[in-house]
C-alpha cells in the first residue's frame, strides 16, 4: 500500500485528513473512474476483428455489403438469441449502439405508438418506473423525451416488486419500466428468478402498451467462476402470455470493441414486426459486414464464453483493487458507509453516511480523480440520501485504479470526519 | 441486338406486340431494374476496407475501438466536408446511413424542436416541399412522420423556383423542402447555379424553423468527364447569412460498401450543436472504427477522384446500353414517351405517355421484369399523370440490363398501341 493510503488510516484526525486531501490536491493527479469503458487491454482480445472477412463476404447466402436486411441476418440474430436467451426469430441485429435502440423503440412507443396513433404514449401523461439506482443514460433520455420517472428501489434481489405491482396495477399512465436485471448497473445485483417472474407477470394488470425495457447488458460479463443466474424472462412471459410486454437489449459493445459492436433488440413476433413497419422509414438496413465480423468471431458454441473468461481474467483485478483499498481504508464496520461487491458487470457502488455523496465526489474532483456525479444514477439526478456513488474501476490501468481507489477513500473519511465534527 | 429486341421494331402491330409480351410471359425471366444497388464489381473496388487497420487503431489520437465521439473526428468529418462543400467543422461523421440521419433531424426538427419544444413543426400542420418526380424513401419518411407534402415541379435546372418562393414566402406552415441537388434521384439532373442561389436565399422569407433537406447523395458520381457542375449551397447561405436554413447529407454507401459506409450530416454550427444536444440521448457515439477505416481508404487527395472514375468505368456501359435499348426500340420521335440522360447517378427516369405508367410496370412485372412501382417517385406514390418511371441499370449484369430493357421497350410499346387502339 502507498503512502497516501496509510495516511488514510481509520484512526487519522480531521486535521490528518485535511492534510492529507490538500497533499492530493497538490499532486496534481488526472485519474478516471466515470464511465464503464473497456481497458486496452480487453480491446486488444477482439483487434482480429479487422481482417477476419478474407475472400467471403457472404452471410447466410447474402451478400453482406450491399443495401438491406432491415432486422439483420440470422446468424447475427442468433448471437443475439444467445445473449438474450430467446430464439433469434425473435431477435433484431442493429448497429454499434443498444442504447440507439432503446431510444428508436421508444420514440416508436411514445410518439408514433405500437398499435398505431392511438397508442402512443405521449396521448396521455405517461410515466416509467426506474428502479434506482439505476443506469443515468436510462433516466436522460426518459426525461429528453418527456416521460415522467417514477423512482422504484432497487433491492438484493431487484426491484422493489410489492411496489411495482402496485404502481402499475393501479395507474396505467405507467406505461414502462426500466431493468438491468443482471449485473445492475451500477449496484451489480442480478434479479432473483421470484422477482423475473413477477415481472413477467405484469403484463396481465398493466396497460395494453405497457413494455419492460429490458437492458441485458451485462448478460455473459462474469467475473467469478461462480456467476449470477439469471432467469429467462421471455420464457417466463411465454408461459403468462405477457410476450409484448418485454422488449429486450444486448449488444457486444462490452464482448468485443465498444464503439463498433452489434446491438440487439428481442421481443414477441407482433412487437418485432411493429418496430420493423417503423424502423424501414429510418434506414435500409444495418451495417451487415460489422455483423458478419461478428458472426466470425463470436459464432462458435464456445467463443462467447471463452472470450468472457479472457476479458475476466483482465477485469478481475481491478475489482479486487477496488474491494482490498475499501476494505483496508473504511473498515467493515459501515461507519464509513457500504459498498457492493458484484460477481460481474463494470461498476461498484458506494454508499456514504448520508448527506455525503456530492461532497465526497467534490472532494475527489479537486484531487484529481473524476468520478460519476453525485446523484446520476438517479432520476433528474436526485439521490434524496445523497449517498450513492458509483464507480467504474475497468478503463484506468491497475496502478490508476489503486491511486484513484485511495484518493477516493481518503475523501469519503475526510467527509465523515468533517460531518462527525459538526454534527 | 437479341430476337426479343427484333419483335419490338417500331412497326410492329398490336397483336405481334401482345404475341412478343406472351412469350416473355411464358420465358419466365427473373430481372431487378427497382433499387439504385451497386453491383457487385463496384463492392469489389472497396473489400481491401477489411483488413486496413492493422495494428494502429488510433484516429487523430483517439481509440477508434472504444466509446465516445459524438460526431466523429476530425480526418472522417473532412471527408464529409470534402463531399459536402463545407468546412469540416460543420459536418457531422454518423453511422451507415444517411436516411437514418436525416429520419434523426427530422424527429429533431418535428417532434422535439430545432430550438426547444416551441419550435417543433408537430406544433402547426407542417408542410414540405417535394420536387417531383424525387425519392420515394424521402417521402414515405415524410408521410410517416404526419408532415404533409406539397409537390413541386422538378425542371431541367431544378425544382421550379417561382412557385418554390411563393409557397415558402407566403404559408409559413411550409418547414421544410426535399432537394437531391446533383443527379438526382430519379431523373438525373442537377440543379444549376441560379437555382442553387435562389433557394439559398429561401431562409430570409421562410418561416424560422424551414429547413432544406438537402441530400447530395451523388455528388461524385460522375459517369463521364464533363461532370455536371453543382454550386455549393452552403457558400451561397452563407454570403446570404441563411446557414441555419440548409442541412447537408451524404454517405460513401455509394462510393464504399452500400450497408457499410459512413453517413454525414453537415450544416451551420448552431444547427449542428443543436443536433448534437438531441443525438447525445440516443447514442454514445458512432463507429469510430468504420470512420477509421474510410479515412485510410479515402483520405489521400486523389483517393474519392481515382475511385470513383473506377466505379464510373463498370457503370458507364449499362447506362449506355438504357440509352441504346431505348433508342433502338422507340425512336426519337416521342411518341412512345421520352426518357433521361444522365451524366451521372444511378438512375434513368422514363415518361410514358400520360395514363400508361401502371400499366407499363403491371406487364413489366408480368413479363419477369420488376420495376419500381408507377407513382413511386410522387408523394403518397401519385403521379398525376400517370407517366414516370424510374429506371436503375446498376445492379444487373450488363446482359441482364440490356434484356430487362428489351423487355421493357416492348411493355412500352404495347400498351401505347393498345392506347392508340382504344383512343
Amino acid at each position: 500500500m502507498s503512502d497516501l493510503a496509510s495516511t488514510t488510516a481509520p484512526a487519522a484526525s480531521l486535521d490528518e485528513l485535511e492534510q492529507a486531501h490538500a497533499d492530493l490536491v497538490a499532486a496534481g493527479l488526472d485519474l478516471d473512474l466515470t464511465r464503464g469503458k473497456p481497458g486496452a487491454d480487453q480491446l486488444d482480445l477482439s483487434t482480429d476483428l479487422d481482417g477476419i472477412i478474407g475472400d467471403d463476404w457472404m452471410l447466410d447466402g447474402v451478400d453482406t455489403r450491399n443495401y438491406g436486411s432491415l432486422d439483420g441476418l440470422p446468424s447475427i440474430k442468433a448471437i443475439g438469441g444467445r445473449l438474450l436467451g430467446m430464439p433469434a426469430t425473435n431477435v433484431l441485429a442493429g448497429g454499434n449502439s443498444s442504447l440507439e435502440l432503446m431510444g428508436r423503440y421508444l420514440v416508436h412507443a411514445h410518439v408514433f405508438g405500437v398499435g398505431g396513433p392511438d397508442t402512443a404514449w405521449n396521448r396521455g401523461q405517461p410515466k416509467m418506473l426506474c428502479p434506482v439506482p439505476g443506469y443515468d443514460r436510462h433516466f436522460s433520455l426518459t426525461e429528453h423525451l418527456g416521460i415522467e420517472m417514477v423512482p422504484v428501489e432497487l433491492t438484493e434481489d431487484g426491484p422493489d416488486m410489492d411496489r411495482v405491482e402496485e404502481l402499475v396495477g393501479n395507474d396505467h399512465d405507467v406505461v414502462g419500466m426500466w431493468c438491468v436485471p443482471k449485473y445492475a448497473n451500477p449496484t451489480g445485483i442480478t434479479y432473483a428468478t421470484e422477482v423475473v417472474r413477477r415481472l413477467a407477470r405484469l403484463g396481465q394488470v398493466a396497460s395494453d402498451h405497457f413494455r419492460i425495457m429490458w437492458d441485458n447488458a451485462y448478460a455473459v460479463h462474469d467475473l467469478t467462476d461462480q456467476p449470477d443466474y439469471l432467469e429467462s424472462i421471455f420464457t417466463e412471459a411465454e408461459v403468462n402470455g405477457t410476450q409484448d410486454s418485454v422488449v429486450q437489449f444486448a449488444s457486444t459493445s462490452k464482448i468485443t470493441l465498444a464503439g463498433s459492436g452489434v446491438a440487439f433488440l428481442g421481443t414477441s413476433l407482433g412487437n418485432l414486426a411493429a418496430f420493423r413497419d417503423h424502423l424501414q422509414y429510418f434506414t435500409i438496413g444495418p451495417d451487415k459486414v460489422n455483423h458478419l465480423r461478428h458472426v466470425r468471431k463470436l459464432g462458435g458454441s464456445r467463443a462467447i464464453g471463452d472470450h468472457m473468461a479472457a476479458q475476466a481474467e483482465l477485469i478481475r483485478p481491478k475489482f479486487a483493487i477496488v474491494q482490498e483499498v475499501l476494505a483496508d481504508g473504511l473498515g467493515d464496520d459501515g461507519r464509513h458507509g457500504h459498498w457492493s461487491t458484484p460477481s460481474g458487470g463494470y461498476f461498484v457502488s458506494f454508499w456514504s453516511r448520508p448527506g455525503l455523496a456530492g461532497e465526497i465526489v467534490d472532494l475527489a474532483a479537486r484531487a484529481g480523480v473524476k468520478l460519476t456525479p453525485a446523484g446520476a444514477a438517479f432520476p433528474y439526478g436526485d439521490d434524496p440520501d445523497d449517498s450513492h456513488i458509483r464507480l467504474a474501476p475497468t478503463y484506468p490501468a491497475q496502478d490508476d485504479v489503486r491511486r484513484a481507489m485511495e484518493v477516493f477513500v481518503t475523501c469519503v473519511k475526510l467527509a465523515t470526519a468533517r460531518a462527525d465534527t459538526t454534527s
